[in-house]
């Protein structure tokens, strides 16, 4: 399969902003081209979308049923091979279904759906479609946050003790959602958001980070929500102190009412040997601390690093990679699983290392179990 | 009176840390002269001590009952006017009580007691004595610290709504109590140390900063307390959710066990109009973050600062000051209560700005609030 | 002209490292797709390069010569419209001139040539072709560069008294020229590399960007090159003083030799009312000091900077971008200028903010005046 | 001699910055006591200084002559040990030959004198006399320049290479000397400063420096002079290329028109297996880089650090000591030497760590060079 995988795209269109992203993203390495999509629900604006895009102006449909149809109807050699779904999360279950069941693989943004019984039943459609589902959880290909991971798994900072992930973003201390601030609108309604906010928005993003890089699971979570702006919905702050399942003592921070704070994503692991602290917005760098020795910084592009890290890295030290490489990592490992399997039927789907429905369904129980708990007076409440 | 005072002090011999901090946080702006001390409970090693500290041998008492006792015998142009008290925890009380009754003023390092009981027992004895007494809690004492305040209470940032405080700290990681490091032995020993470990020993730094930036009281909190050491007795790790006066969110989290961590106190303050970032590591620097405008950084010794700023720094912008410095404005503070209380006997002790027994008082009070929740399973324990 | 722009490429096979960088930044915004190329002198490794990068095998061609004549020969809605030159220097100019005289607008690669008189030739051909040629100096593409440029030339630092630029680097601190690194040994290589070796890879870059930024030509010139290691035929090390047009004074250190450094390009510009502070390593940030007032910390994305940086970014503030997106940048202007020749035959080139066949000229006479005064006993030299 | 030392001062009176320093580098380890002065050359201000330092008043003196005599005068266990002049420039050499003549050590602010011709004459009477006379070049105190020095001794970056010093101050971008501004008053005008404007003032740190670490001589100098601001009599901008006396290669900027800019001194050192990187900004940090290894970060306090780095902290890690505890460390070196001295008249000199004569003496030869070298059309002065 040495050719260019055929991306289609749902959603997308005029004023989108992930939707381009993804594009760059799937495109970078040149092993992926976007060849149609249903950029929006009205026709012409999909159009429009679809010349911006420079798409074959015949497959810029007016919707994603119909993009689905007319694309399983066309040639193997022509038929888009995945979809890429960018729509507000209550729009992500349904394109998502009927992809899978049309043959077609899927990448949707994340939180991957709207409640947690969506989430359920998409793994189950996986799992009987036999098709590949990834969920952009972005920060997770950054190359020094696998260095992190590699780090954690061969035991360089010992035991892990202590978690802090914090996410502070700040373009929400004001009600930007009745500005006309299209993304503000949407991620503060919870017809179109689902139940959680900033805990569904970024707090996803912060627990899978967690998550992946100590390679333990949250057993326990004590939360605080908060909706700082009088007439919002949905929580605009969140805190929270997490049990991890080998003892380990965690909390978790993500508001989206930091006032000045851009998207500072940052993750500190301590275990009895040393810690680790990796920081979105300088994502080149890591530093390993130690009990008895010099702080090392880590750097993108070095021979010292892991594989992994290694693998996702384009440049030599010191050309800074970003945000857009780091989703172009995750698209990428994704990737690797299409050809897989397009070679080989019955490949491992656990060996590839982007998030996958089962990540993305975490993540919605993680919405879900955050909001019992910041409803209840206990303490602790359970993550499954 | 314009001449140095005389201090004495309580501890501090031969392997203290902080008497020698106090030595020179004391004399820095060449207002005090340390005169005498009962610097140990051994008679010889209290003599060692003054030798080195170039006390005068006659003034190197074996006890404190009997520097008390002779310092209040000499004549008043001899005497020493205040003590300064560094031993651990468990000999904090009894000293100030009667140091205070023999008509000293005191400074005490924090926490001020090893009870709650200790610390009010110490408001009425102060009231009652109309002697002053101070408590160190050093990071109140950097001029960016006070420059922060000044913009919280005019206002800067708006409406105080997030406030974060973590005070990671490594050198607990093991178990050092048990290879000989003193300052490990008694911090972990409850009959010395008290009913808090990290809570105690830097938990109440870390609650007292937040309150004095913020001018806003801790009204709820929801702690977790651990101990990650086998055989330890008392918490090295604390990570804990707050409630603030106004309805403000916290966070704070002090721990001895982030491996490879200094002494990492940092204090990030968020309102409706913007942020505020200090970090102790870097203390010059202060960060405003804004809604609209770059992020400004603040540096000590601008003519831009507060007043308060100002009169906390000796040098120009560009020559760092650092821990004993903001010692020293502790000290400053308490020095000017003295000397203008000696001529004043009427003075109104609120306009003072360094940490006195109400501080103290609350302090322990936080460590006793943060147990009595990490002992529940309620989610919020209130705080006084 | 609402399609892509067709990229052909020579050089860039197997073992290139600007080759793949090339076609990501060419594509990364959907304006372009590589579809031929030139890769390898080798017909064997061309093919296998085409392959990899998914080319049509028909158009992975075995030289540049072929290449030029066969897509001349193509219909002009299949025909190449643009070449991408990323071989070593001593084979710059014949396939540049050849293609702009075949029709086709060129990148080429810094430096723009092998030596002065090629440089001069090629400013002739594109005058008489009327062709673009464009030259990737990255570094101006970065946003905060651009801020830089626009705050400068908006007077927010005064006149401009002080310029620094430093390039360290550490990559030839051994020499790797002798084991087989290709990138070093054609470097190194005086009959590839031309007369320059770290002044002309790293130190055009660094001079490019002082004059970019300060809007200043450099009028003098007082230069010292070393060669660090033995047997080494090139500089790997440059230290200069400048002289800029309005009496400015600068310094500009290029080196390969900086043991452990990375990429480490920096550009300071001081004028009479404030500074300016941009550093490659953080590329999102821009200090801008002032004589009263707190340092301002620019961020990428915000809505507070100029047209130019805006217009060069593609994400949100927080979303770091890096290298990729810079190099994208350059090419997004030739790219603009491309099309706009495309519709006007006469509109002016002067208009385009990309750094074009002049800027790559002046690059060739930076290393030829810097030779000529580092083999001067002369303390300045005049830079034309 | 288990007394602390007793300290006079010349200088240092009402407005003055450095005499205030000085006092509290001399006291900070309680080893010596601020005990007389002549702190104005009017008598009454010199007595008001003299209770705002809390001297007895009886020995605030109305001239350095009188100082010295009636000093000399007293019994030895009364009478000062030694003397720090902290006077303009042009008060440094008459004060420091009187105080020597008359038995006592000196400490002299940098530059040591006025001319090339009054060093080597001080370091003539230093010998006769056979007393001690230290130059305060603050930086070299610090703990992490220390262990910079401790590890290029060591071998740990392997040959050095080159040798970059910046001083980017801002103070002087406006004509402040005309405003009242005192020091700026006496440092820009020749009469008081010397031939050195910025050079000397700031200049000389750099230098001292830039040897103090790397162990190695500057052998040539390849400089030029600015002044920037209209009538300024003195140079208030510098930039020099260096030769040192191994070959290596070097840069020295030391300006005061850098707008903006605080007290920014700089110096990385680089050989052919490392390189080191510190900044007075944050000065308990020090980068050591490594040709193949991670980015070590240093960090004053640990336990892996040199003896020499481990003598001159006092605090634990985490607890940053700046500026002053720099100075203090100067002041314990010349305390070293003048107590070894009392007790062992033959002690060898040269095992202490401070500045001294000598080091005072380069430093005015220093000036002397480059002031040649930027008058001259020549590449390079030698600098003997």
């Amino acid at each position: 399969m040495a050719r260019k995988l055929r991306m289609g795209m749902i959603g997308g269109g005029p004023g989108s902003f992930i939707g381009r992203i993804h594009r760059i993203a799937a495109e970078l390495d040149g092993e992926a081209q976007l060849v149609c999509g249903a950029f929006s629900s009205d026709a012409g604006r999909s159009r429009d979308a679809g010349e911006a895009y420079h798409v074959d102006p015949s497959r810029a449909y007016a919707s994603f049923t119909e993009m689905l149809e007319r694309e399983k109807a066309l040639p193997s050699d022509q038929r888009m091979d995945f979809v890429a779904i960018v729509t507000p999360n209550h729009l992500h279950y349904e394109p998502a279904r009927r992809a899978l069941e049309s043959g077609f693989h899927v990448v949707v943004d994340k939180p991957m759906c709207f409640s947690l019984q969506e989430a359920q039943a998409l793994q189950e459609i996986v799992a009987s479609t036999g098709r590949i589902l990834g969920v952009t959880y972005t920060y997770s290909g950054y190359p020094m946050v696998k260095e992190a991971r590699a780090l954690v798994a061969a035991g360089r900072i010992g035991i892990v003790r202590k978690i802090y992930v914090e996410y502070p973003q700040g373009w929400l201390s004001t009600a930007v959602e009745r500005e006309g601030q299209k993304q503000a609108a949407w991620r503060t309604d919870p017809t179109r958001s689902g139940a959680g906010g900033a805990i569904g928005d970024i707090g996803t993003h912060a627990a899978h980070l967690a998550e992946y890089v100590s390679g333990l699971r949250i057993t326990a979570i004590n939360a605080v929500l908060n909706t700082f702006l009088p007439g919002r919905q949905l929580d605009d702050d969140s805190s929270m102190l997490l049990r991890f399942e080998n003892g380990a003592s965690g909390t978790l921070v993500a508001t989206q009412v930091a006032a000045g704070e851009e998207n500072n994503l940052r993750l500190r692991v301590y275990g009895d040997e040393g810690g680790l602290d990796w920081q979105q917005s300088e994502p080149n760098s890591l530093l390993l601390r130690s009990l008895d020795a010099p702080t090392q910084l880590l750097r993108a592009g070095w021979g010292y690093l892991s594989e992994a890290a290694a693998a996702n890295s384009r440049t030599p030290p010191g050309h800074p990679e970003g945000y857009l490489e780091a989703f172009a990592n995750i698209y990428a490992g994704f990737f690797k699983a299409v050809r897989d399997l397009a070679s080989d039927p019955n490949v491992d789907m656990g060996r590839y290392d982007f998030p996958d429905v089962d990540d993305g369904a975490r993540g919605m129980a993680f919405i879900d179990t955050v909001i019992r708990s910041a409803q209840s007076d206990k303490k602790w409440t359970a993550f499954a």
